[in-house]
């Protein structure tokens, strides 16, 4: 089964850098790919993406050896077994609120004896190779969004489900769920000491941590800290930001 | 009829700044049209778009006061007449390297007795108003694209065709038909001549002149020169550049 | 942000007449909106149309003033997330059969401190404006509807739920949850009696009635009544009446 | 190989009622097929519609008895192939302008000996039958639009062409062409004479006449006339009519 | 309504022989409907395929006398209803593993009083006719996939659920959850057990029983011991085997 | 510039084995693309596909080492340079009757000096690399079917032309216009000799020549013959072919 780059990152102590894709077409996607991320998420939660258009994307990211991770729209068994057959090497499930919420989410995403994940790796077999069902349990990973105060108060529960690989801080949503602005990377002080706390037992429990950050500079900051899955901006927001930045320069 | 946003600009002597459209999904285009360009083209010809796409695309554009514009991939009768009866407020046609060349081109643009476009505004209806057969002729721009060997020594028969609004100048094609390098900017001097005669010719004619570019710094001198649209950059540019900065800042 | 005519047309004590959208493209869409509606409901429950179709029929109908609202095919997280994050203004929720169902719908809809909706607005920022994160959960509407016995007989702990803004009648469903004629308008005598309950009861908690109608004749003794917001018909059935209507006079 | 009904219905005296399709959409012209059309074309011109949905609205069409049609942007050998592939057994081909042209229609459209249609006819074959390729040309009809003044001039030469099987009207081209206002039924005098003279015209060469029309009433006079293929509103306006009825009443 | 073909070969006592769908197109559908299948399943679990992408398929499998058939990814209510209303006239629910799922799902797929099947099949009304919502509860069937451990614990309690037409045993699935190798046909002893005991057990209750099979040969075998419902293939493995198939001869 | 395959196999005196796509989606192609062909051709001319399908296709096969190849649905500038932009590597264009015909293809494919292509090749880079411009010309490859009387009787004409790489047969075509029954492999007389006489041309004057095959028996022999480009089957005729020999042993 081809490797997955991600672990081989972690593995060496690195960091990765992850891109989002928000646009619901094959060419974006591609021509992201092509800009040389560590993985590109597609994103079925916040994106304006569905399961269709998500397996073109992957398909474009394949092109490429930029890791294909999706995120999910909800802890929902259809929706996480239909992005796994579709070739996602990496699954991020966003509000993963208890230990009960973990363990659903590795059953959901792993074969028997180690979970209940139903059989038909469909576009996985054409991306991982022949051997795929038996190594797929090994070689796909899976983050648990950590995002709310339900979350925040049972981290350590989640981080003790075996078979569960990472934790994914989304800065907005905790921040917002604390009484804080939603904002990626200057949180508000709770905010930002939920993040340190999360950090600080991921690494206790031997879990990678993830975070989604506004600015390249601030991502750098993070994988000095600890962070080995850091991602930055998305598609559409790299678009208007060069738009309103060229309208800018051509008028000013 | 809904005015057409770029001959008021040109009326009132001003540049109109164009944006431009590769990705084939409309929330990619809506995104753009929402950053503040005064048009956004659809390049059906370079950009990995086709009529159905097209069509989203400027329904997209439509949400907001930003003229949508159609790059044909050639003067063909089929799309050039379902451009327009998609909605489309501006017409740019590549390589029209004679008069004859833009004489077609009008005549299949205009409705009679102007021209023979055939009746059927479908979308135009939608977007310009009930008055569209009447006013269409009048109310839509058409370009005429000088980027050949053979378009430049017609130039003045081209400009001298009725019911032609504007030449539109492709610096990378015009480049390389004159043996230089193709580029949108800092281009060989044989094309920099050739692009500031059709840009005197055009004035000489009372046409519009516009333009391709690569960076807004050059937008702006080319707006100084006499330069009434000027294109700027495009959606799949702007995301892969912005992408390559976070990368490299991240990893620096 | 963008205000919402729906509350507005409410807060003047008027009604909204809605239309409803089953054709899974944005130009049925658009042709649809340009006719004059208060507001368009994709159907994503009974109509053939998924979430990325949604999408593409919501930037059709952001050309025109009419409000985009979406049914949602069932009170499930990942759709009620993604259809607001699309730009819906008003989500129409099928089967919400308990105060705990309709508890739900309104936190899953609602930003905190009011819910637990997840922060990522993709789109609803470029409809309502940057400032939609602070106001959404006060410009969107909420709509349970009441169409099965249980949530006939639990009635009054829906409307009791705070950040509800509206109940919506399907009267077939509840015409064969209580064993009548499933229809629309003239429906039997025991279903009659619980449209009138329910807009009764709808009133005195202070909420928005409204109801799916088979004729408009029918609509406007509803309006009459007091409901604030009835559908008309859809995309498919206008086209097939007419279709009809065309071939049987051609042939008569 | 299927039969055609357009044929059957013309052999036995009778007029084929044709329904118009613009909405880029398979259910939507399923919906429209469940309606008893004789005929249904697929608007590739003036409909916002290119061949990749052409293909879809066909195979929805082809679950019901109604005929599909084409018609083709243009007289261009590329879509008049790509349409009788995939399927229609009609094609209406815009602006026939000479016996030049029209040759070239019936060239592209027939297979050898008569024409030089490409072998491949892949969806003809699942459609038509697996003996498509021997019976295509005998099957197949093929319509020249008659809708500019040159067409006019040209008539007879156009009807002389062998392999061409009707002629059928565009009275909106036609009027422009003649300098009267564009409309479908009541069309000025010299429009309403040229018809007249077209369809006599056709009788004398053997070809059937066909007209589009704007209403049921006036395509009845013209089925007295003479005229056996009528076309009446289309998918779009008919949904669009019965929107501004529904809302006209309701707000009445 | 149209009458079920399923259900007219199983009470004359045969076998029904079915295909599987997992490219998400409906050119690849109708190809694969023209081939004389009984039934041919989308499959919405493992296939590449979602809701959009279904309903376009169904609509070319309705061009044939092949009945169309779902799976759905999971038992939802928004997909199990969505799917009916697009015109399954069969539904396969992925891991029924209780009585409890098996009754939640009857209820989901039936309209009151059996059910709470919310109303509103607009393309099932298309394909099976006006009387469908009389005729809908007894003329679609419905699967129950027997795939787990639990599920063959409760395997009884299963089949006593009225209104459930059959149960679908998936092998691969099954032998996973049993510690045997994940395989369709020559699969592992308790495996084959559990085939044969489900078989049995479904006889004794007057349930239908089908199996996904790997080959034709298989599925004769177990159409001799009894299954009424064999899926053979699908259409990627079938291009994908004959490709093989092709490069290897061309190249030995 | 990523080297071309087809190139690589020729230099070396081999035959490329090439599959053709003909079902217009990404995971089709996908599938395909990992069987082993040594290119795929992704027929817009007879295939139900359209541009921008075959991007997504073409993408799909990018996943691999397989080359993508287009096939043209006619000799015209506006899908010719867009399918190069799209990253074909090779093209193959129909009914090249002429040695006029001939420098037209070769025109519109290169750019200048040799030819006159315009200049945006934005998946071109994506697919072959940044310095695509320089090398393109001498990267693609260009096929020019020979299938009609007047391309026969031209044929020395055609290969005389500088730039064109290659002629390309098509049985079927060729066979109607010499009064042949159409088929692939066993044709008549005359066409047998038209393809050995094409075969023997095509090497004198040091052009590849390439054929289409009903099967891979026949594909050998021609190899064997000096053919160095054959093609074999589609995805939708292998998906029938298993479909059909699978019903007919369940049910032998
Ligand atoms: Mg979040
Ligand atoms: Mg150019
Ligand atoms: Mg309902
Ligand atoms: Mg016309
Ligand atoms: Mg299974
Ligand atoms: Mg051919």
């Amino acid at each position: 089964m081809r490797a997955n780059r991600l672990r081989e990152i972690w593995a060496a102590g690195g960091a990765a850098v992850n891109g989002w894709l928000t646009i619901p077409h094959a060419f974006a996607a591609e021509t992201m790919a092509h800009q040389g991320w560590d993985s590109l998420t597609v994103d079925i939660q916040h994106g304006v993406v569905d399961y269709q258009a998500a397996v073109n994307m992957m398909i474009a990211v394949s092109t490429t050896d930029t890791v294909p991770v999706v995120r999910v729209p909800w802890l929902e068994p259809g929706i996480l077994m239909k992005a796994l057959d579709g070739g996602a090497y990496g699954i991020i499930c966003p509000m993963v609120n208890s230990g009960a919420d973990a363990e659903r989410l590795v059953k959901l995403t792993h074969y028997p004896p180690l979970g209940t994940r139903s059989f038909g790796p469909i576009r996985g077999l054409l991306y991982g190779g022949p051997d795929y069902p038996e190594k797929a349990n090994d070689t796909v990973v899976v983050f648990a969004m950590i995002e709310t105060r339900e979350g925040l108060d049972n981290l350590e529960d989640i981080l003790r489900v075996p078979g569960l690989d990472a934790v994914y801080i989304g800065p907005s949503d905790l921040s917002l769920a604390l009484g804080c602005k939603p904002t990626f990377d200057e949180v508000d002080k709770p905010a930002a000491e939920a993040i340190d706390y999360i950090l600080a037992k991921a690494k206790e429990h031997g879990k990678v941590a993830g975070i989604h950050n506004g600015t390249p500079e601030f991502a750098r900051k993070r994988i000095e800290k600890g962070f080995q899955f850091v991602t930055i901006a998305s598609d559409a927001r790299l678009m208007a930001a060069g738009a309103r930045q060229v309208l800018q320069t051509v008028r000013a």
